[in-house]
């Protein structure tokens, strides 16, 4: 999508350097980081410098592309296993991760050595541009959802920020403001770490879509009082049966979009469902420091970008990423391929 | 309940001072402010320097004493009718603002002059006094649904801060701890004032009962997971139909808890109830500054109090500051005089 004018992706990759958007200054700074190595890019993904699915994805698949140009010639395979498992260890939940590690290693385990490092490069990239594709695709589908006028609730970034361009939830709401329907988004802060708040209203923004950002406590009473039309949101994971791992507190939206007979969709390509997990309780949730909880960032009036702390010295938190939605909750996972009932995944393929 | 070794009340009067806790700086700094007449005292509940069901009926009552007080001998009811009005006014939601003025207009309004200063004290005084009483009695009935080894969810402070002393929904938690009850504490932390990260776990932190910090998200993941097995908060206004007004978030913890068959408890004085307001329909919701959401207020590592802004500077917010609980959520209403099931009201009466 355009910044200030000129077209970005999310992350991508020039020579041996991935290149990203460092998503924790936003919506406050706009700032392209260098990441030299893959044990760089592991780093950047366990500190959510960058963070959401598909961003996620293709940062393991150039992750492993930097591994293999890095690789020794003698023992490049063990080098390679080694970064592999590094990147796999940066975070246990989303499911585009090791889509894409396992992608760029099956593409350059059985070659030989002087062949594996364009292999690798080009697998990342079009793992890549396939999510561009995705997310354009999903759009198509997630605005022959949007009416004219819709009111619709997200939680958390599911756009271009959390992908490599156009995004899955909001990708839907991109396609449908240019196809000229007039749509309002109701942006949940998406505590703690804000990514409603800082990400998904920085993008609205961006395209010029009419927003309001809520405390995700006000999700509920819109929806109960018939101020929502429907619920969009992306997913980290999705189980075979159709129970969806997304960002914690999509249960609670969930729920009360299912109580309020109000559509609950989730936007998705298929490379985030995960057809060897059969359920919602095979999931690893992560469980991340208590400081995201207890304290917040954002930039003071001077313009400093500062952390605050918010509860007493004495208090601990606890945090975990994500929760499982339950498949009866979810009225249709939206896919690149089409949009299916959460049961009929195996359709899919 | 004590601070550092002293005990202290929310609010209390000390000839025409009102005196309070300066909530804001909690749990950072404890400060005492005085307000030194009833304007000073109506702009203390409007900026939330004090803040809670039963505080706020404390402060409207000595708000009254004060205008009284300060009333000229010729055309004393004109003076104290408009400093009713101006005390009406600070804020919409909380019933006990105007159950308390209420109760001191109609005890000097048949008065001569010289003798409605000492009557509006006294029935000030009576009315914070009542309050220490009732959540001394609703503790007693909230302690008695509280198992040994309970794990409780609660949403804002509805604790002794949020009264004059006690509390509501965390003065059966108290209760509990003191007949020798293990208790955990979910604490919500309340978006967008953070009243349970800030208050609530301050409250729990002074009486050592052990308690975790958790994104409003996390609780649905949480009562889903069989992890909190009741949930208790407070309330600003109840309808006669047993509906409950209470701050924003409120009703999502409810739908979740009905939803995973958790009892939902709402701790309050009969002073909350309005007999007077048919249903939940009928009461009128606050709606607060864009700043409380677009923004967090801390303290920085050096110790400075400081506001950062979090979300982009093109972004509005919405912001209500409290939602309305159908009363099928209810499992029973804790009051001073006995718990009731949401559609028995009358019966207390």
């Amino acid at each position: 999508m355009e910044v200030d004018g000129k077209h970005y992706r999310t992350i991508w990759m020039e020579g041996g350097v991935v290149r990203t958007i460092n998503q924790p200054l936003l919506p406050h700074r706009f700032e392209i980081v260098d990441l030299e190595g893959y044990e760089e890019t592991a780093g950047a993904i366990t500190s959510m410098l960058l963070r959401g699915a598909g961003a996620i994805g293709a940062a393991g698949g150039f992750g492993m592309a930097q591994a293999v140009l890095s690789a020794p010639d003698d023992g490049a395979m063990e080098y390679v296993d080694r970064a592999a498992e590094v990147l796999r260890n940066t975070r246990p939940t989303a499911q585009d991760l090791f889509y894409a590690i396992d992608r760029v290693w099956g593409a350059v385990k059985s070659l030989p050595r002087g062949k594996m490092n364009e292999a690798a490069v080009a697998e990342a990239n079009a793992i890549a541009d396939e999510y561009v594709e995705a997310g354009a695709r999903i759009g198509e589908f997630g605005a022959a959802l949007i009416a004219d006028g819709a009111r619709i609730l997200t939680h958390c970034n599911a756009g271009w920020l959390a992908f490599v361009d156009w995004g899955s939830a909001l990708a839907g709401v991109y396609a449908a403001k240019r196809q000229g329907k007039k749509v309002f988004v109701y942006v949940d802060e998406t505590r703690p770490r804000c990514q409603g708040a800082r990400l998904t209203a920085w993008e609205l923004c961006g395209e010029q879509i009419p927003h309001a950002i809520i405390a995700d406590n006000a999700a509920g009473h819109y929806m109960r009082t018939g101020q929502v039309d429907m619920v969009i949101v992306g997913s980290d994971r999705i189980a075979a049966n159709g129970d969806v791992a997304n960002k914690i507190g999509t249960y609670e939206k969930a729920v009360l979009a299912k109580e309020n007979g109000i559509p609950f969709y989730v936007a998705a390509p298929t490379s985030t469902i995960d057809m060897n997990c059969p359920s919602g309780d095979d999931i690893p949730i992560e469980e991340r420091d208590d400081d995201e909880v207890l304290c917040m960032f954002g930039k003071t009036e001077g313009g400093a970008m500062t952390k605050v702390r918010v509860a007493p010295e004495g208090s601990a938190a606890r945090n975990p990423a994500f929760d499982v939605t339950p498949a009866r909750y979810v009225t249709a996972i939206i896919t690149e391929r089409r949009m299916v009932k959460p049961g009929e995944l195996r359709a899919l393929w």
